[in-house]
């Protein structure tokens, strides 16, 4: 027999029984029911009960075992009775009567439990991470991340994808985050950087006269630790493909994707035609270029009916300035005065003025009419709202006609209440939320506004994958702080209308063959067809005040590649972290992370950072140099 | 249609004659045939040629497109004549008749040619790296290379293993060679160590209880740059396996690897059955642990027909000292003197005092005895040594038995020559080569004459992939340099023999679960049963100096691990690149990676590395000192 077992701890059953086995594996429990122990052996496939009573040569060896030893157990397969059968475990039917059990490794007082994962400070499962690993929920996690991955591989395997890597060790780039430096021993004074992502690589494999690159790629940034994001290094599926169009790259990734959530979705809905919405549209319908389309929420411009109205701190507004415009955020269900005013003291605390709202009821009875409910069949017991109203519809003078409430829309009048009502399509018992403004300036209040009525009316359907690319992203945008123009993406992507369209048009109008991938509010991608051409590519870091010279310094081996024949391309990365958390239910990175960092960059288990040793600081030719501490 | 391509440059057959398709693709090659113009459209899947005459609509753009520009061609299939079919490419029976044609990216001329790949400096190549990668061979070995690890991933999965990424960042690992160093913006003057391989994150997953891990994982060493070794990251297929022993790793690897190379060998047989030779048997057999078993010789001890004989080098050294061996080199079908003269005189060029040999040949006529050849009917040509040959052996006192030659020959006399050729089973026509010391000093340059020899002779096979496991690996060596015990290989390896033998043995006697793979004489795999008891790997590092607390400080997080429950593992990690470099017959690692480094370790098409600036230095609190030149 195998030195250490002849099955795994999840494989024994029913037609097992009588069999000698070998398990090994950690102890998971040890409990002690009238002087017979049950060890819960677990090992990486599951769980098996095992039974030494007094009798079992192995009952003395088994009285010394605690959690997490690792030990051998020889035994015989027993069937359990019909009432301590355990349906919910795979080995459930069976249990192992022990015959002898060897120690393989036995633990020191565990500084973290793993039975039962009761909350822990993360400091200490961080130093003991292959402890928190043990524990059931982060091991299916991680189990299941590694499936997520190879699903992503295979799949783009199957279309025509293959898998290329990329150097760790290389250039500084300076298009966005700050870069990790590595210095180099042999030439003093200079600097390899990890890769914020292979972009400019995969970009020169098409130059390269390759077709189809994806990569499961480590991207490494040194941003300050965020609540969202790891320190370090993060993983994405990088893609990038010749001779096509942005429909291309949709039309092969979204099936492709479709797939993989499918396959881990645990049977909720997942979309499978993914909408295309102009980034200009989302803006408009969700306040959001990440928009949760779980949430049935549409905004609309409601900005004609409040022009020349009643209200006069909107229709003034509309008067004096053409950009400004009201956005309506219709709220089904949401047709309670306590409704309104919580989401208006919610916008409140958003530092907002006030949230402006109207909702629609029946007109009811004319004020003061009297309701008369009978209690004596309930005992005398206070009659509840719904019985006041049941009994009110039942009055010869209780009027069905919807009417709008609210100072609002005492303001504004009945005929313009109701035109808003049926431009929205609402009803008894709905509300909607005013905004009002330059959109520019408001709209991700009112997306958030959006978020949180369809959240609280609990509008979204949290039990579905909803997917959606969001498209034509503007190419620049207005940098306020430095009152200059910036690339509002990618610098590397191709502008719509290609060099004419470049030179006529206002270029805060000019959009950008650009594109993202969302799911239920989160970016899971972004991507772009490229700027391959090296005359438009110096245009256009020309407007955000860099020279050719410039452009050949930054990314001179792309500029230079652009120049030796190169096709048509794009492409676009999904996030793995995102799209992992997403499909395991996670909140937190830490819950689907390996060796994750902990928010001070620091790798507990591993202590690093840590000090260099003066021989290496010496061979690289440094000296570390403390800042003045304020 | 497609704005860029109805079909790949390897898709059109006959069967597509008549219809109308789009191309895109870099122009290979244009040629002028009396006025017709043939242009080789290539992309990632292969050439088509496009035809263009005067008559076509397309044909002054034609006349106009140069090496390597990307263009988009619209054109009708036609059938080829039968003359012109060109068989060897599958798009050979047909041509596309130009009638449009756009060009979608110029080229400037050329610094390095894509068509005919003639040899060029390599300093161009790397710095125009987008160039090289699209000749034919180097694009074709990438492509497999993705095929071969994509190949790998398959395997590993359908051996139940799931692929768990790493940390990149990470501490710094003193067990090996030089790390390369990352500072910590946040934590100043400490510093993250990218990994010298997953080593000690791949036991610690195991101690975290998953079962069966593997990783394609990058790996760092920042060595000083050597003919076989790029600078900078390389990769490895990391494995490690719980609750195995070391024949559970082989019988796992074996097939999974076999059948890699069999997918990719292009029909040369690979072995199925790796033999498993022990170290000391490798050494006395082959003088390698990494032979080359295509090669048929297999050294074997003569010491005793040497002792006290006539030859009295040997004789005296045997003599004088219980540790000197005589060990044989049998040479089949090396048995003439101008052979063994040659192979002396590279033993010489070795620094070698020279190398003994025997001869033996059929002793034919007694010396002196005239020979004559008719040479009338050859009219009168001087004859050849096998027409002299031929007539001596039809001489009647032609003696046809076997004697040894050469001066070592007749010093041992007769009877010893006799011996040996029995035991080496020597014949007519062979030699063998003697190498006479302490083995612990010699077996390496008896395995260089070993293959020599092999070499030589053409008894190497060149066209089957031999491979075989070297295991118990010696678990110390003695360090001439320091005067004192080091670890032969992996630190982490458990001896055999368990605390017992460890306590009883001498320490260099101490034998390891430690094993390699060997393919055609080159190292493709390493790997070893770890220790993972806590007690026996500080008495392991006791041994070469090391105290327990130099233990906890180094490999604290692999140290504390083991105290709480650590199964029995092991593992192994084959050399990625060179396995490619095998399957695709390269002797270069340059011609099997993507966006290599030069031997000086720059990235010439990213230039890197680079200074940083003055703001990046400041942030992560460095100063670049020059090291003093000398």
């Amino acid at each position: 027999m195998h030195p250490y077992r002849s099955h795994t701890c999840a494989a024994l059953r029913k037609s097992d029984v009588g069999g000698t086995v070998r398990l090994s594996g950690w102890v998971h429990r040890v409990r002690d029911h009238g002087g017979v122990l049950f060890i819960d052996l677990r090992d990486h496939y599951g769980i098996t009960q095992v039974v030494a009573d007094p009798d079992s040569p192995a009952f003395k060896k088994a009285e010394t075992v605690r959690g997490e030893w690792v030990i051998r157990i020889d035994g015989t397969v027993k069937a359990r009775t019909e009432d301590t059968v355990n349906k919910g475990m795979p080995t459930g039917e069976i249990e192992l009567y022990a015959q002898e059990i060897e120690v393989l490794s036995a633990a020191k007082e565990l500084p973290l439990p793993v039975f039962g994962e009761p909350d822990y400070p993360e400091d200490v499962r961080l130093k003991y991470r292959f402890l928190d690993l043990r524990r059931d929920t982060l091991h299916k996690n991680i189990v299941k991340r590694t499936q997520i991955i190879s699903s992503m591989r295979r799949g783009m395997g199957e279309a025509g994808f293959a898998e290329y890597t990329t150097p760790i060790l290389t250039a500084s780039s300076p298009e966005g985050a700050r870069d990790f430096l590595v210095p180099s021993r042999i030439h003093e004074g200079k600097f390899f950087a990890l890769p914020q992502a292979p972009q400019q690589y995969k970009q020169l494999l098409m130059v390269a006269g390759f077709d189809r690159y994806f990569q499961i790629a480590p991207c490494f940034r040194d941003e300050d630790p965020r609540a969202d994001r790891l320190p370090g290094e993060f993983y994405q599926l990088d893609v990038e493909m010749s001779f096509v169009t942005q429909e291309d790259v949709w039309e092969t990734m979204e099936p492709m994707m479709t797939a993989v959530f499918e396959e881990f979705a645990e049977g909720k809905p997942v979309t499978k035609q993914w909408p295309r919405i102009p980034y200009d549209e989302a803006i408009r319908k969700y306040g959001s270029d990440k928009p949760d389309l779980r949430n049935p929420i549409v905004m609309q411009a409601v900005t004609d009916h409040f022009a020349g109205s009643g209200f006069k701190v909107f229709a003034n507004m509309i008067a004096s300035n053409p950009k400004v415009q009201v956005w309506a955020i219709p709220a089904k269900t949401g047709g309670s005065r306590a409704f309104c005013d919580r989401m208006n003291a919610w916008a409140q605390s958003q530092g907002q003025p006030g949230l402006g709202y109207i909702f629609w009821r029946q007109e009811g009875l004319p004020s003061g009419e009297a309701v008369i409910v009978d209690v004596s069949s309930s005992g005398g017991k206070m009659p509840s709202d719904a019985e006041f109203e049941a009994a009110a519809k039942n009055k010869p003078n209780y009027s069905t006609k919807i009417v709008g409430a609210g100072p609002l829309a005492k303001n504004i009048g009945e005929e313009r209440t109701e035109a808003i009502r049926t431009q929205l399509g609402l009803d008894d018992g709905d509300a909607c939320f005013f905004v009002a403004g330059d959109p520019a300036k408001f709209y991700k209040f009112a997306g958030e506004a959006r978020t949180r009525a369809g959240e609280e009316l609990n509008l979204v359907d949290r039990d579905r994958y909803e997917m959606c690319w969001i498209v034509d992203f503007p190419f620049y945008e207005y940098n306020e702080d430095e009152k200059k123009i910036d690339f509002a993406h990618n610098p590397f992507s191709m502008p719509q209308g290609g060099l004419e369209a470049f030179d006529s048009k206002d270029p805060l109008e000019l959009k950008a063959y650009q594109y993202d991938a969302v799911c239920n509010g989160f970016e899971i991608a972004s991507g772009s067809i490229r700027n391959q051409s090296p005359e438009l590519m110096v245009k256009a870091f020309e407007k955000v005040g860099l020279s050719q010279s410039d452009v050949e310094e930054r990314f001179g081996g792309l500029y230079r590649a652009f120049q030796y024949g190169a096709p048509p391309h794009g492409g676009c990365a999904f996030g793995i972290d995102r799209v992992v958390m997403l499909l395991v239910g996670a909140k937190n990175l830490r819950e689907i992370s390996l060796f994750p960092m902990n928010q001070q960059a620091q790798d507990l288990l591993m202590n690093a950072p840590s000090p260099a040793t003066p021989t290496q600081l010496r061979e690289l030719a440094l000296r570390v140099v403390p800042s003045k501490k304020d």
